[in-house]
């Protein structure tokens, strides 16, 4: 019996970008949400992911704490789709690029200024929180000149690499953290109008 | 006319991820050293790279910035290799939560350790570090409970996984942030004992 892939997810958190990545695909699965930080607030949660983190991610014997890498996953093996780049691609190298950015340069420093301003104000590091907006900021200015005024990060179409990117620049605009340059609201604004970007967020709202 | 591919690395930093891939791959490349950090002690550096960070990457055409992403690509453009592990293989989904968790989970908190520590301690913001390094070992433990006794991460081979997480052991153990666990140093030293590890240090200790 083929079970459906399994999906943990915190309203707003990284677990969003395999989310949209399932509506985008049109695959069934099942959504569990759970309060964030779920290390905290979920009795057990260490059980489900020893990381304490979120997302959460199970199918077919495959366990999975990485959202962009359960999104790169899912095209591999929920495929074939129009959603990954091949290796025979001429982005290919554009592509991988932003998918390992997406989290490691682009969405990390803004945690650090979540945590400091806004869940442990009474440690008085906010200049820390400072410190890796401002570096959030000068890494999304490079980004938005390898942008350019193309739609889509690679390729020439919608792949996992604006699921991934898009998800920075949700948490940024989320966190209130700043204006974008203009193309990079552009290409935001074109995201967000995607039916499977909506149908995500209805479906975390809904539960 | 094939031109080699071309990795910007500075001693001691991320780039060395492509560097060890590039030696365990016995690929020919050309190797460019810089000091570090760049973006401020190499003139014209945002020319190379506009992130202004280290590696930067040059192969047909392609142009990346992100270690992990460089390992990946290098194992698809310039295989097949065992490096990798393919979609078809049990491990596929474990073998991209490494690759994705090695810079994103295991390697980013320790740069706010030696940030604050040592690049800025001025601002005394010692314990961001403080708090980043903790995070990181909590981070470490329950990466230790998923290695297990196993040789390598994923697949019962050593993969570009294990250069990708084994760079961030690499990473703590030069900045001494404290002991890893007894099952992580032996899977650490068996890394350091490779040929190619040991081909790669040499390299970049020779220019």
């Amino acid at each position: 019996m083929h079970v459906k892939p399994k999906l943990y997810h915190c309203q707003g958190a990284r677990s969003f970008r395999p989310l949209w990545a399932l509506e985008e695909m049109g695959l069934q699965y099942e959504l569990i949400m759970v309060p964030f930080p779920p290390r905290v607030r979920e009795e057990g949660w260490l059980d489900i992911n020893p990381f304490g983190t979120i997302p959460a991610f199970f199918d077919n014997g495959e366990v999975m704490t990485e959202s962009v890498a359960i999104c790169h996953y899912l095209a591999e093996r929920h495929g074939p789709t129009e959603l990954s780049v091949s290796p025979n691609e001429k982005d290919y190298g554009r592509y991988l690029n932003w998918m390992y950015q997406a989290d490691a340069t682009m969405t990390f420093p803004q945690t650090i200024a979540l945590r400091y301003r806004m869940f442990e104000p009474e440690k008085g590091l906010q200049q820390a929180g400072d410190d890796y907006t401002q570096w959030f900021f000068s890494r999304l200015k490079a980004a938005a000149e390898m942008l350019g005024d193309r739609e889509f990060v690679a390729a020439e179409r919608f792949t996992m690499a604006d699921i991934a990117f898009g998800y920075a620049l949700k948490l940024a605009a989320q966190l209130k953290l700043g204006a974008f340059p203009e193309n990079v609201t552009a290409y935001w604004n074109g995201l967000k109008a995607r039916g499977a970007y909506q149908a995500a967020m209805a479906k975390e709202a809904a539960k």
